[in-house]
């Protein structure tokens, strides 16, 4: 576990600096027992006393053997609950909001939440491991920020397998294609893993924050399968399941919800969620749920009551606070932690300050736009990092960084080099916001047309499947 | 609804004023619509405007129609949360206290809880609709309070019929005879009305309380459904659950749960229950899962589904709370209130002032202890109301409202009379303290043996039987 966030710069997290104490502490112990050369006594001693004062730096706590570090310690105090003032990004999950036009700043992000970046020597070794190119969002810094990845590709290497776990919160009928960007990513980490996934339609959360019926989340959560099956998840290795109906059906995941519950309490909610004594009791304990699928027990169809299987969660940054609750708890009910991988936010058209809303039909594409719509939209409302004129355009150039079209581009365009060639040619002038616009608009059209066409093939029968706990075909 | 706890005093619940505001108003609307005479028209608002004030006087908020009372406003105030100050007597789910050796005084609770007493009219007519002696912890007031329990017979004459709800925490193995109060009484209910019963064993709630794990809770739950069983209840009209399965059995049970959090805040749980910010969000939600079982939907195998069967709850008064929440979520999601039967706490062989504890062995009899046990017990340790010396005794006579062994005889002894007769002759010095705990002896030794018989005979199959969840045999 010493290398898992190693990065090369000498940072260590507070469990690290944990786990690094207590070896050290036995190693004193032990030297001292041995009746050791006093300076080699004194050396040992001397870095278990240089270890303390760096954990107190990070944690602002003592060390104290049997209390590992609590994540939250971070979190509470730069919390995105408390975020929002003085100039920072807002980022939780029902907020995300930034002042810059680039979006948010998501270095800072990385320091204030405590993960790591993902830099391109994590790049190279996924691309070792996995022996397949790594996929356009890890190359360009889309999933941008990782807990514990190394760990998971140390035990790879080692023939141990991992799950994968991902989500969505179903609040409407209708996805945009921002909504695809996990989806995507998680099944190319299916694929060149091979490794089982589950899926998490959080229906209840849902029902709790908004203003619906029970029957309508899990309507929509049924909808919202078919657009993650057209996805092209395998049958035979998914899972996808609605809180409302996996709860009533599986004693196991109940029983783990419930030991989360047990070792949270309303302050740590309140610190990391920024939830209130008016808030209902339901969204208070609700983080426990979207923690639960995080232990593979959760799942005996699947794992068989193996309790240690690593699991690994691929989501945008805004999803992190429930998942530093949940690795904050993990240890002290003798499950592993989940890994993560970040993601950053898919852009509104009209720019990058906030993310897109399934409840503003011009704030995004959806899913089920027609070609002309997406031209039309495209056009219309996709923010311009271009200028006034052609002639000032020509002449200054563009600027691709603010730019909705190209950043779009940076998510669904394949070639790298057709897309560093955009970038250059939009920055020099050469490239109009026009011409950009319709480059954008000709490579979103065929793809939302596929997916059409995949999600017209899914069948009641293929959701039906693919929502029923059953084991899955994998090697662990 | 009007006569529902109408005990003849003239006094109203907030709820009833309520409903006889809204009908006041419309018979005003309606006067006005028709264009009656100007005096009729008078008299009715008059009314109306009384009603305000009474309105007002009881519930210190305004009437205000489409929003009916909290009926925790009048336990916000007085609440058994911050009981215990000013000599008041603690009365929750986890703590009974009273510093009276006759034990809590069970008027003033009514008082304070806003609930109603079990009065003689109320007894006279459970004999007149069931058809049958009325049981001995009615006719001596063990079962002293309720709540809409008239309006449970209006709608039985009438030929609509109800369930029963009960339940058990399973903190340990064992089970004193203070803990078959509601279940002796439940039964005979079920019995003389024909009704189906469901059981709840908190389990999930006693893990989250104790420091115990989910599998000892989930055992002490399947070992105390053995004594429940032994009790006599009828298999085809009985369901018996224990929360950490039947909540990952049931999606309806789940559903009803989360309709429940949705519309409880952290500020009323705290209220009613005393929760603070360091509790874990299990507690702070687990109301809700105590709760769900008053609604008839959250168990569609037996009601197939209709959420409109009237619940009738026996329980120890310390749950009320439960179920004051309970009642007043209920018409805000669209379902029945549950009726409640209260009963007086089971004194502890010490006195009257605590509720019995199953971790002392001392402080009670236990479903497991042998004759001598009992009588060692008894002799030992009942709190005695005698005097100093036989000849005090037979000068002054004794006080059997302080005397445990006479306060056991009145839940356990089924002569009238003979009750009667010894509650003189106790009073009188004419019976000794050593002849009444003889008498308490000679009743609970044949009433605990033919008890551990009867668990005997319970197998592993019956309490599978018990506890799967299937129709049961009754009409509605």
């Amino acid at each position: 576990m010493t290398d898992c966030q190693g990065n090369g710069e000498g940072s260590n997290s507070p469990m690290e600096l944990y786990e690094k104490l207590n070896a050290q502490g036995d190693i004193v112990r032990s030297l001292k027992t041995a009746k050791a050369e006093k300076t080699e006594i004194d050396a040992a001693v001397q870095l278990l006393l240089k270890l303390k004062t760096d954990y107190k730096q990070v944690t602002g706590q003592d060390y104290k053997a049997g209390c590992p570090p609590s994540e939250n310690v971070v979190a509470s105090d730069n919390g995105p609950a408390l975020d929002g003032a003085d100039g920072e990004d807002t980022v939780d999950p029902w907020n995300v909001a930034t002042t810059n036009a680039k979006g948010v700043d998501y270095d800072k992000l990385i320091v204030r939440f405590g993960s790591s970046k993902i830099d391109k020597e994590l790049v190279d070794r996924v691309e070792k491991v996995s022996g397949q190119k790594p996929h356009r969002f890890l190359r360009r810094g889309i999933f941008f920020s990782h807990r514990d990845m190394h760990q998971v590709l140390d035990a790879y290497e080692k023939h141990k397998s991992f799950y994968l776990y991902t989500g969505r919160g179903p609040s409407s009928e209708a996805m945009h294609v921002g909504h695809l960007i996990p989806f995507i990513f998680t099944k190319w980490l299916q694929d060149v893993f091979d490794i089982p996934l589950v899926i998490q339609l959080t229906d209840d959360e849902k029902y709790l924050w908004k203003d619906l019926t029970l029957e309508e989340c899990h309507r929509f959560a049924v909808e919202n399968a078919k657009d993650i099956i057209a996805c092209g998840f395998d049958v035979n290795k998914t899972f996808i399941f609605s809180d409302l109906d996996y709860m009533g059906a599986s004693p196991e995941f109940y029983r783990n919800v419930v030991k989360i519950q047990k070792h949270v309490t309303f302050n740590q909610v309140k610190g990391i969620f920024g939830f209130t004594d008016s808030d209902c009791i339901g969204k208070i304990s609700f983080p426990a749920i979207q923690a639960a699928p995080s232990f593979s027990n959760s799942f005996p169809q699947i794992f068989g009551g193996r309790k240690d299987v690593q699991c690994l969660i691929p989501c945008a940054i805004d999803q992190d606070p429930y998942f530093r609750m949940t690795r904050d708890v993990a240890p002290r009910i003798g499950y592993p932690k989940p890994a993560l991988l970040h993601s950053t936010f898919f852009p509104a058209l009209q720019g990058a300050q906030t993310k897109m809303s399934a409840s503003d039909a011009n704030s995004s594409i959806f899913l089920t736009d027609t070609p002309k719509q997406i031209k039309n939209k495209v056009n219309k409302h996709a923010f311009s990092g271009g200028k006034d004129t052609v002639e000032e355009h020509r002449k200054h150039g563009g600027n691709p960084d603010v730019d909705v079209s190209f950043m779009y581009l940076t998510f669904f365009l394949e070639d790298d080099e057709q897309l560093e060639k955009i970038r250059q040619d939009y920055a020099s002038g050469a490239l109009l916001t026009g011409e950009l616009k319709k480059i954008l608009i000709e490579t979103l059209q065929p793809m939302i047309a596929q997916h059409q066409e995949r999600r017209k093939l899914v069948t009641e029968e293929m959701v039906q499947q693919f929502m029923t706990p059953r084991p899955l075909n994998f090697k662990l």
